[in-house]
């Protein structure tokens, strides 16, 4: 079997390669002609010279699968493809593109008769190595059609990945996926926070996440990274306090929103990243202070 | 009628003003003789040179009103009354002191037939010309002898003072109007963030504020403040984004857990408080950033 | 001066009353013939048999003020609107519309020549006799040839109208402040259930609030109004627990992602009351009750 | 090795079976002679008839180790054993007791010279077969002492077991677990809420949650639990929309007040279960229903 592999960046890279390894041929193309060439070296990933040429290198019906960043790229790219392909031939979006996109251009592939495969990939750097774990949104022959790649990407065959739904469902479950993460990250933050914060404890924070490892109820994956990343400096005091955020926790709170079902908690684990991130420099903070002066008489802590 | 004032600050001093203006006598004391004599000479009050001189200036049925800093301080000088009054003698705490604390010092001074009242005193600098709103827990007979003080302090005879009901209730009626005030707050300084962040509308938040208290729903004290405040500099650019908070915005949140009824907004009002505080350095960000960095290989910010 | 008011409902009726008690005529239209009638009858509205007809007893620079139910028949009236209308007229959108559409709908009237105007509308049904709060987006000249009847619907001709700033911001700041009463409707909701809550001090709910009205910090119009609601039955054993929502609190929400600025407050009144709506019957509380089961053998409450 | 166990309930049946199997006596009482006679049967329990004859039954350093309800019963429990108790003995309070009251029992006990420890221990029903999760807070002697019972619980002689701290750190770090846990519980109910709420992409949530469990970021024992249960009917339409709460999740929430460290997550997570315990039967949502009815003439939905 041979697919097109499109963006070959930290995710794609690593797919690519483990598709490969798992006895798929990958036909990959990059903007950086330095990937192409690193994994073809490595990995025998067939280069391509531009989208064209790797379309041109498949044969019978062309899967192509890319790795993108979400929005204006990818649309622009699905765009460029649709005169190259023939009708029955998949693109596959991989990428952490917004769900209701993904529904607006499966609709559109249809009409040229081009299948659409909407697929939330998650796994991170380690997915490589362990296997993605892949959600997929897909008519039934396209998600039957693409079922070799999606077995050879998951951990392993049978586990690891589901046909989700129709197209659209495979994003939106990966973004729901994503909005899990941030309140089960934003949980064991607070939780460390506060038993550091206990100083006559004076608790060893690598320790204790290390301990939770074994038979606890919080045991899990993001723990496990949590345990190794303590054991070097547990101060952080080389960190900036700064937490960045992607579109999919934004959207699942949109989608709270939409829906009119709470969730609370996954909302203010993305707010709290906002405050990290400190647009307006803490002028909430200060007008809330200029109000409590104003009523109160209370001193104003001003700068300087 | 005469009553002894005990602590003359920026309440109880007030305090005693509106008292005095009001036709009460008042033997008022406090550590700062400045303050006494202050008062002695702008406004009538009758110095005390201890608190045993003030209450021994007092005769019949004595009412000893404390505005004193709630805790230790309160309870000691409680302590400290008690071998000076006579069985039906009457303390007035007015502090914000716990509604717990509270019960407890009403049940023991019940034991040495002192009456007690708490009262929860709201107003803050503007009360002395307002009128104060003074909400209190006290047993039918104290309140009635507390009666005429209570008319004088509230904005007009009528109005501006209740008995709540038993010991306690006062100070606990004034935690939840603290707690209350303080969601009101957020409301407040969330909204007018998002007002401010949407720079290509460039809103003047000083016209704004001042506009909302004309008809519109949210108009309320707090919004008139609110809009005197940021009629100089709106940018605040001078004001350090520090939030104080005192106990009943922190009881408030206590009472719900014990409760077990759900309080997220006055909850969350608090903790953003604490969050301006930032005992811990930004630690909890930190931490989601390393774990971000541990599955997604996503960059650190590093400092420096 | 004389204007047309499309939409005689609960909010436009009472505006077009204030209107003509203040002087300005105003040719009124409904698909209600029977609110037309009586507008007529009781306070010498103009009717009209149609829109057009509306438009058609308006001489000069006409000026159309639309209170219609935000969304697609408020697009669609201003889609009706433009063959009738001559360059230069204006057309005012009252309505609760999304900031976002006013700003499409305003560049779209400009290639048409027609002004517009985005009036956010706070007030209420008590804002026939107090006057409303307008919070006004427009370019210069439009917000000059509508002042006069900003004027007349206001509280009085000088306040409680501003013209904020260009085409949208006067919903933008319409949508924010209902954002801001969301959260404090939350406040005082949450503090009335935990003194209600605290059952051995019996406290009753309306004579705090009465209370509270004088003197005290949190005095506000929704205070005053909530006191008023409970001097009857404060049980409230009458009231479904069920709280709808309206699109400004949602949109609220969906800045605050969009502007990556916290907004927690905010958000959660609004998921308050998306839990009232138990859209999902409870389905979250099972999946917590199943997992404690789970790791813990708590016993499950099982129905029936 | 021999010591004895107080309390034979889920957990301390469980655990003493596991301690029997990996080599340690364990001399066992309960309040229920059934639960001692089945241990005998099945495990070889040693039965004891009292606390007192139980503490006979052990030699030379006496460890008792007791898994009893936090509270007055484990506090009663500890005053009755101190007179049976030599110098140098040991009690373990391996329930769920505040971490507040175990500082106290400690230095309590300190004056008689016998040994304390403070052992949070997770796991529930699964520890029996995968090994306890142990926190545990002592003096240095203390835990070296009681060393071989932790390693005989813990999943593997090595793993599973930490000395954390002084005298209370044990039950603090338990805590401060539980919290986690509710916030991790809690983001799985909105996540998969979310899901199920999008009924449009008709998604299965047994097989999402199994999908899950191979190689995603979410990855967790709690998920592997989920995942199971949602296994059978996922409609969960036999049970009660009900979700208790336990010490561990309050005192987190008043620690992080205490503290002054905000947890918003886990505080909003516990507040959610009061929610579903709905002590006041929804009369927070009432009170803004019958708001929005008094300033907008909103329809208020009446019973019956």
């Amino acid at each position: 079997m041979k697919i097109a592999m499109l963006g070959l960046g930290k995710m794609g890279g690593n797919m690519a390669t483990r598709l490969i390894r798992n006895g798929i041929n990958v036909v990959g193309f990059d903007m950086s002609s330095e990937m192409i060439a690193k994994l073809e070296r490595e990995e025998s990933l067939i280069p391509a010279s531009s989208v064209e040429d790797a379309v041109n290198q498949l044969e019978g019906q062309k899967i192509i699968w890319m790795m993108l960043p979400a929005g204006e790229v990818t649309e622009k790219q699905i765009d460029d493809l649709i005169p190259m392909l023939n009708p029955g031939d998949i693109i596959v979006d991989g990428g952490n593109s917004n769900y209701k996109h993904s529904v607006k251009i499966g609709a559109m592939l249809k009409e040229h008769n081009i299948g659409f495969m909407d697929c939330g990939t998650s796994g991170g750097v380690w997915g490589l190595d362990n296997g993605y774990c892949l959600m997929v949104g897909a008519d039934n022959d396209v998600a039957k059609a693409v079922e070799p790649v999606l077995r050879a990407l998951a951990p392993n065959q049978q586990d690891g990945w589901l046909h989700v739904g129709p197209i659209g469902s495979g994003h939106y479950t990966k973004m729901i996926h994503n909005g899990i993460e941030y309140g089960m990250m934003e949980s064991f933050a607070e939780g460390l926070e506060l038993l550091k914060g206990k100083t006559e404890f004076d608790i060893d924070l690598a320790k204790v996440t290390e301990l939770w490892r074994h038979g606890s109820v919080v045991r899990s994956w993001l723990l496990d990274l949590t345990a190794e990343s303590l054991k070097g400096d547990q101060n952080l005091d080389n960190i900036e306090p700064y937490v960045a955020d992607s579109g999919e926790g934004r959207w699942t709170v949109v989608e709270s929103v939409d829906l009119g079902i709470p969730a609370p908690v996954l909302t203010l684990a993305l707010q709290v990243r906002f405050r990290s991130q400190e647009k307006q420099k803490g002028y909430g903070y200060k007008l809330l202070s200029i109000m409590r002066n104003a009523f109160g008489g209370h001193l104003l802590r001003k700068k300087g």
